[in-house]
């Protein structure tokens, strides 16, 4: 283990995070706020831890496969116990637990919440909340290769642990680039969404918040009701932006290459678009009859969707209310998720697809036993050992529901609340059902409980493997 | 497709079914109950069809893997629907929904009832009530194998189908032996059953009827209230009768055969008694303070646990009143199952020993990619294709899972409710919580959420694959 290599990378992660705190510092100062004082205090604190771990420069750059994977897991961890530091010296969320879930849940873009009012947050405490969503999303590590002269050929391993999918490709042959590209995309999208929004009639400061948790699929907003309060047009536009960054970002990228044809021929957006769609007509046959009027039927139940599916967690309305089945089938996109390569969490639509392929394959090979058949996906064959990793994917993505839900059962609370809390964050959404639903919030669980999700906000947004690798005794022997 | 085989199985199997009648038809005289002629009337109609369909021996007797499936699906539902015709002419149950649901219920050992008091019915009803347990149990076409001299060498192929477990051994080199051998055990283990049940103070009819549903791990019973209003000693002789059932044959007859080293190998069955007896610890854990005796509580925990993990169903306690803890474990419980090879439902324990063992090989082969790994059970190498089956497996239970709680939320109970019926009868255990619990029944469904868990019962029986190729269209073609 390249212990010397381990604690430069979360040197440079520490540095990067007080860089990125003097942002909602110099929005604190903007707007006048004493607050402000404490995201400098913090920024300097994780700037000289940051320095301390950064001033030897480690002899062996080289990593390993499982390096990377541990410095990931490690690194969004720290991160998070980090970023929760303006929420307690402040006094904000005086608790550590409750601070670190914020934090936890900003970061990994869940969007869950401990606070009972988050209008009682001062402006740049909302900023840095929202912020963190952005940070997340596209990924610190991936920010870092992005910034950073290449240190070495062996970045991939990082950025495959910290990308979400079955299969991360580089864009282009150098890392780097990769990284950069997907930024600069992110960026721009984000830009567009401000500015999109602030026309509709959103204060910018909302606006600029809103389109961080979007942006991040992450859906900490700067209202209580999230954003039932705001016009029908801002809500459009982000039911819009959120669908648009679920899609799988080579597609943006081959989009902007005009390679058009290889760019539509992907069958997870194709899928995503149609489930999503498949959603909004259940959802709207269901809470018609309640809403009333068609145009804001369509309108809450073509959010919602996006919303859960996208694994954002935004509410325009709240859909604890509504009756079983658009609560089943929210559940359910809960699960399934967002693109791969996208800000989005869940299990994604490409395997689910590729789930759905190894089912029809076996079926058939159970009817004409003597036929071979490989699985492709966008007309290329999937190799076996993306196969095995998705299927072990499934399996360890269920221990850890089960595990967690058994953990949280012991706060008695009910069945429904219980078991979507867990999907919730898990899943990187947010907000449950029951007493965990948009109008409620995660501040009643017990200590336990919080840190348990904290573990399943982090596990889900690095795709599990990280995390347990982490946590495997045989990773640090010899 | 060799139809003349097909319907040449269906008939036997109908053949087979007359003869089954007979038995609670004279339950009934012994009783002197008039219903024992609707009895006497169904098997009439059953025994006419089944002589119809099997006049015409088929020409070519050769079957392949795809009909073999078909048949098994097509036998299972045949019989569900046959078997319903005396609770239907008998009036005891006149509608024809709820009659199918409660006899698939009762061939598929599920014991999910319609009916809100089963001592409604006469002796000769509950008997053949409980007596379906017993024939779905060990499986009807296992049952014929073992009487019909061997028609050909492709019966494997029927076995394998209508057999739970990722892979299915012949104990003996021919199937007929091997189906013969099952069944002795099978009848010996039943007829213990009864005899301890009765020395130990409940009636001979009873007796009989409960140890129907405990061999098959069904769990219908003979009293509104299941097993609570017997005394301990019956209670506790189920509960070891439950496990014993729950255990996977091959153990058995190893064991009769003197093999005792190759029988402790099993990995599942020690895994099976590991995962029971946890259960227990965390279910006794956290009723103790409701109960407050220690005996009691253990006695109720041992009992519920094997019970739901058994599949069986029996309840001695209302466990929907239990906290959300234990409910957590049962509902766990009910989705892993007993051994393969046992009359058991669920995933199967040696299913989820391999999926651990899979997550297991996958982490380790982060931490170490340049090593290869094989898959043991029982320290023998597990096929690829036994893995690939048993993967799929998970992905079409739970797609099948997903899609059947979708359906059923379209009546609009709760979110409880909803999801532990489809739970309770697609893994064949009988009671779900909520409104489905131990003291409430699935009555109440309206009839398009009947009839998917109708199917689900008869899927979960045969898992999965026999009724997804019996659907497939592809199966039908050429």
């Amino acid at each position: 283990m390249n212990y010397s290599m381990i604690f430069y990378t979360l040197g440079c992660i520490l540095n990067f995070e007080a860089a990125f705190m003097l942002l909602p510092a110099v929005v604190g100062v903007i707007f006048q706020e004493p607050s402000a004082v404490y995201l400098f205090i913090s920024a300097a604190i994780s700037a000289a831890i940051g320095t301390l771990l950064v001033i030897r420069k480690p002899a062996k750059k080289k990593i390993h496969a499982r390096e990377g994977l541990v410095v990931v897991a490690l690194g969004w961890i720290v991160m998070s116990l980090m970023g929760a530091v303006p929420f307690i010296i402040s006094g904000y969320i005086p608790s550590f637990t409750d601070a670190v879930f914020e934090t936890a849940s900003g970061f990994t873009t869940t969007g869950a919440s401990i606070l009972p009012n988050v209008e009682a947050l001062s402006k740049c405490m909302l900023f840095w909340r929202s912020f963190t969503h952005w940070i997340g999303g596209m990924g610190v590590l991936v920010f870092i290769l992005a910034i950073l002269p290449s240190a070495g050929a062996d970045q991939m391993h990082i950025m495959r642990a910290e990308s979400p999918g079955p299969s991360v490709d580089k864009l282009v042959p150098r890392v780097r680039q990769t990284a950069l590209i997907l930024y600069v995309i992110y960026f721009v999208m984000t830009m567009i969404e401000i500015i999109a929004l602030f026309i509709s009639g959103m204060g910018f400061f909302d606006a600029v918040c809103i389109s961080f948790g979007t942006a991040g699929t992450g859906g900490f907003g700067t209202r209580v009701d999230s954003l039932m309060s705001y016009g029908s047009a801002s809500q459009i536009i982000v039911t819009v932006f959120m669908l648009l960054f679920g899609v799988n970002f080579k597609f943006y990228y081959l989009f902007l290459c005009k390679k058009w044809k290889e760019a539509l021929k992907s069958e997870e957006v194709r899928w995503y678009f149609i489930i999503w769609a498949g959603a909004v007509v259940l959802i709207s046959a269901s809470i018609l009859k309640d809403i009333g009027d068609f145009g804001s039927t369509l309108k809450h139940a073509a959010f919602q969707a996006a919303s859960i599916m996208t694994t954002t967690g935004f509410s325009t309305a709240d859909f604890n209310l509504w009756g079983t089945l658009p609560k089943i089938v929210l559940v359910t996109l809960m699960c399934i998720g967002a693109c791969a390569g996208s800000t989005g969490g869940g299990i994604k639509v490409s395997r689910i697809v590729l789930y759905f392929k190894q089912v029809r394959r076996e079926v058939l090979s159970l009817i004409h036993p003597r036929s071979v058949r490989k699985i492709n996906m966008d007309e290329k064959c999937v190799m076996d050992e993306t196969i095995r990793n998705l299927n072990v994917f499934l399996m360890i993505y269920i221990i850890i529901m089960a595990v967690s839900v058994l953990i949280l059962s012991l706060d008695g609370y009910d069945f429904e609340t219980t078991v979507t809390a867990v999907t919730a964050t898990f899943n990187n959404i947010g907000p449950g059902l029951g007493m965990a639903g948009p109008m409620g919030g995660f501040g009643f669980f017990s200590n336990l409980s919080k840190w348990t999700m904290i573990l399943d906000m982090i596990a889900g947004r690095l795709e599990i493997f990280p995390i347990l690798v982490l946590f495997t005794p045989s990773t640090w022997k010899k």
